[in-house]
């Protein structure tokens, strides 16, 4: 059994990496934290979390999260770096902020206005020469949501130069990928029946990330258009890719590079054809829902991928990071069934 | 490992299940039968499956039912028994629907319109006396999603004569309890930004059920004045119960015998004093969430109740009485902890 | 043309009484006042408002507010009296917070926890007595959503004698009844998905005034059980409420009272039998759809009643009570359509 | 006084027409009719139209629509030709149906598969040309929801030159536009916590309207990638659009061609700089929100449209086309006010 940390215990990405490590079976929870929250019974924040009512939360200090085989991160950006380092060498950390997911530190400071932190790796194993750099790793990123399904829902198409390199992506959320803090445009009486944009124009921070992971797979410069949407609903994300077909690209093609990229992975599920992803399928599931269709009158490809934004978007991918790094099965703890209706 | 079969696999009962028995480390999963989706494949009609999803519906036969360790039955009022009767001896037949809940003919009649075709061990395991009957039955009635919750929420005070015998239960429910087949009125624009009263007066088909479990309880008559809401969401059931308290009852005594009556259960949790239920917290968890209070202006004792109508309220139930009848840890697949936000 | 103004500008009521002002033929806006949100533009803060988008919000001081003929105040509870006293004499001042609503001071500070500030004609025209109460007011309290429509629910059976003085009301609110300041547990996240029951066991502010608007009606001491939940919709409530029939009362007395009771009610619309009340039809309507049945089993009389809580249940009540105190059609600038689906 | 007849009168299209004509001072509601709805009660089928709710559906007959100044029809596809063609000369026909939307008859047979019926001046006057076609006109084809939104959101630029004319259109719309047909996919407790992609790949029937729209304001060929998205609220759509902006061009400039494009236009309110449009600001609301922005790091315009699917979506159209075509005021019966929260 790994003895295993939660830094950040009462918000939603915490709640989910504590519903899903009760269900690991190589994991024994140990030290909860929080900030405002410390001193508060889990079963008052996280009332859904009904074993570890009684347990009552910690300050996050190295005191308490010391001791531990793994500890994960689930706090604001700017906090993991000085924490990572004071942990005792050895102790896998695990970030599900951003602090550490970019390369490159300009881009960083663009968007974040605050000095880089340095780069851990990345972990979206499903991306070509990720999973390497996990196995046995001590200090993982992990990717922020959008990202994840955007990247692995235009990975396949980019690395095999289907497309032009100037993509559209527009990514409709849930509203619990803005966390739990209350705001008053994300109560309840302003999200229902509510559709809106933000972040628009490229100013989202996960613009540079998804550009990243792209770029990584062909030699030219990839542009990406991102537009977040709120949505009405707690969780989940859909995104929709489009980028110009390279010319004589066919949809047989097309189809066939998707299958063959995903062959193997067991979080990653091609839908047959004509069946569109929901994100609904995937609610508190880790797998990630594709399908891919070529619009000729358009010229385009159109691919669109569902995640739950905390479970394979946040937590989920940070227990599949866990395991890598601890040399488990990689897939322990983790499902691909969801909560459907 | 038993060998189970689903009849009704393309319902909500049938989808809930399945995603529980999926978890079952004892169980595997044998035939799924559909009526008109037989020939389609479950990834068409349960997405969130993903493990299942080429998984082919057959048709509901006996034959195809055969060769079962447990066979459930999820289907429509008055076919449960026809197949019970012709399955081979000492299957374990567990019926999701009503035909075997209720004990009086006249009742049944009276609520369902057709004859009563028999009384079945009753699936509610927390209820005094049922344990017992369920260990080793081969027979099998799950209870209604409404009358769990009620009953549960209520027979601490019914039993222990806390209360007169007239209850008052007024119980929201989420909109999957009305089942998978289309109708307009349940339309997502029908039912988004909606309340709605339903049954009201009385004439409920859960009704009669609620009835005869907290008489089971009590000398006296039980009379029930139950309402259904339809609200906006997909899963759920939040019960407001009341009665009138007997004169000199205490808030003390009250919590006392909650907290007695449920001390060894595993699935009840009786909250801390102050914290009322909702129903996230239970979502796709076995658990039933308590609260009960005084109210001594109007001399009244009032129990909230919260399950998720599909898995204690139904699957989750079906599972915990398999479970029983197999000899099985009553827990074995089940879990408290639910999925939020 | 009258010049109103209304105090509270930025929060939902206010937002509401500004949708219906501006389609009110008899009114001209005039200050519209916040608090800490002073100095904005009203398209930012309400930018369903359009025409008003340009206004600025202006300080809510007595200088602001004087000179209008009308001046409704949507502030929290304890600031209209102060404010009302300093307006010039003649002026007509409409209060959507508690301050003036409950005739008993005793009762007033039990839940309120401060001194009673007094008592002010009580904006429920449809109770009897009370219209011609409002007629050429000057000060007026509108009532909170949860009493109107469970007074208005049951004041008929009350009023006649057909139940007894004991009554049970559980009423599902929409979230937009807990205020646009943000609270964590009010969040869309929160709320989606998610039923819960608050106040419970006689402690929710409106239910003193539930049980003034009753006892109104009869001679004997009335006792209201009140039990609110919050449920995943903006606006909009459905009262249950229920009492024990008086022996001997029949089902065709019951409806012939309702019938009665509202026949020249413009704004209260008793359903056909056999069709009950939805929220969803009142959205945005000065309407209360009410509905009304005998359980003989449990020898219960069963009223539904919905209304929108912003509207009839609070700004629309607001309105209303203006073109009675000014002399205007009662139903000048209301409406009984409502916005579906 | 008009007298106006709606046939289709029990569907989302036509019940939002009634709530729109209920409020236009110049209209008297005549003949409303019905497929298998005919002979029940209005009050049943659309019970937020309070006024209407004696009225009973009639048969959609030549003779039950004869003798009025305006027939509005919300018929399925295919049936608004014959109607049309037998109703008495001089009758203003709205038709709220697609047959007489598209140009090229060869479109419309690749996308309906069935012989094209003609074309009718295109109700959307705020596109160039179309308003002066509606004035008088006898027969209109009121635009679809998507390309409504879709085409003033793009139309500045594209008329501008300011982009290339391959675009990208993501739109997300609520579950009304599906209509009121009861289908298993869009219940309740299917749509709710669920966003997906349908039609995706250029097979979406709007795509050649939108096409069709933007292909008038420039010379070039204009390519459409349309992906329209299913999202969990009863109303509304938002649309992000974007396409590659053409070199040199500024954000200062596309903002001035956005300004100057709707002016004068009443219904189409370009947002202060800054602020997004949400959908929920336009519900019930004939207005159209606008905000564009350039995202200089992609070379992309991206700008955002929002609004109210069954108002100027449809029935607001329909009615400002009314008014056009009657010589009434544009705007009469018709509102820039949202209903929110």
């Amino acid at each position: 059994m790994r003895r295993v940390a939660v830094a950040g215990a009462s918000g939603y990405a915490g709640g989910e990496l504590l519903r899903l490590l009760l269900g690991h079976p190589e994991v024994e929870i140990g030290a909860l934290t929080g900030a405002s929250n410390a001193g508060q019974r889990l079963g008052t924040l996280q009332p859904h979390l009904l074993p570890l009512a009684e347990r009552v939360l910690e300050e996050t200090t190295i005191e308490v999260l010391s001791g531990h085989d793994v500890v994960f991160l689930a706090l604001p950006h700017g906090q993991s770096g000085a924490i990572a380092e004071a942990l005792p060498e050895g102790t896998v950390v695990i970030d599900c902020g951003a602090d550490f997911r970019l390369v490159d530190a300009g881009e960083w400071e663009r968007f974040y206005g605050s000095p880089h932190a340095g780069t851990w790796p990345y972990g979206l194993p499903e991306l070509p020469g990720n999973r390497e750099r996990l196995m046995g790793a001590t200090k993982i990123a992990v990717p922020g949501c959008y990202p994840t399904v955007s990247s692995l829902t235009l990975a396949p198409a980019v690395a095999a130069g289907l497309v032009d390199n100037d993509v559209v992506v527009v990514a409709a959320s849930g509203t619990s990928g803005a966390g739990k803090a209350a705001k008053a445009h994300l109560l309840g009486s302003e999200t229902a029946g509510n559709v809106s944009a933000y972040g628009v124009g490229g100013v989202h921070r996960h613009t540079p990330e998804i550009t990243q992971n792209l770029s990584a797979l062909t030699e030219g410069t990839v542009t990406v258009s991102f537009t977040p949407l709120l949505v009405p609903m707690p969780r989940g994300i859909l995104a929709t890719c489009t980028a110009k077909l390279r010319p004589g690209v066919t949809a047989e093609q097309v189809r066939e590079v998707y299958e063959k990229a995903y062959a193997t992975e067991q979080f990653v599920h091609l839908l047959p054809e004509g069946t569109w992803p929901q994100t609904k399928a995937v609610t508190g599931s880790n797998a990630v829902h594709l399908q891919v269709t070529v619009d000729e009158a358009a010229g385009r490809l159109v691919a669109v991928g569902a995640v739950d934004n905390l479970t394979k978007g946040t937590a989920g991918a940070a227990v599949q990071c866990m395991n890598l790094a601890l040399g488990l099965d990689e897939a322990q703890g983790l499902s691909t069934i969801g909560l459907a209706p």
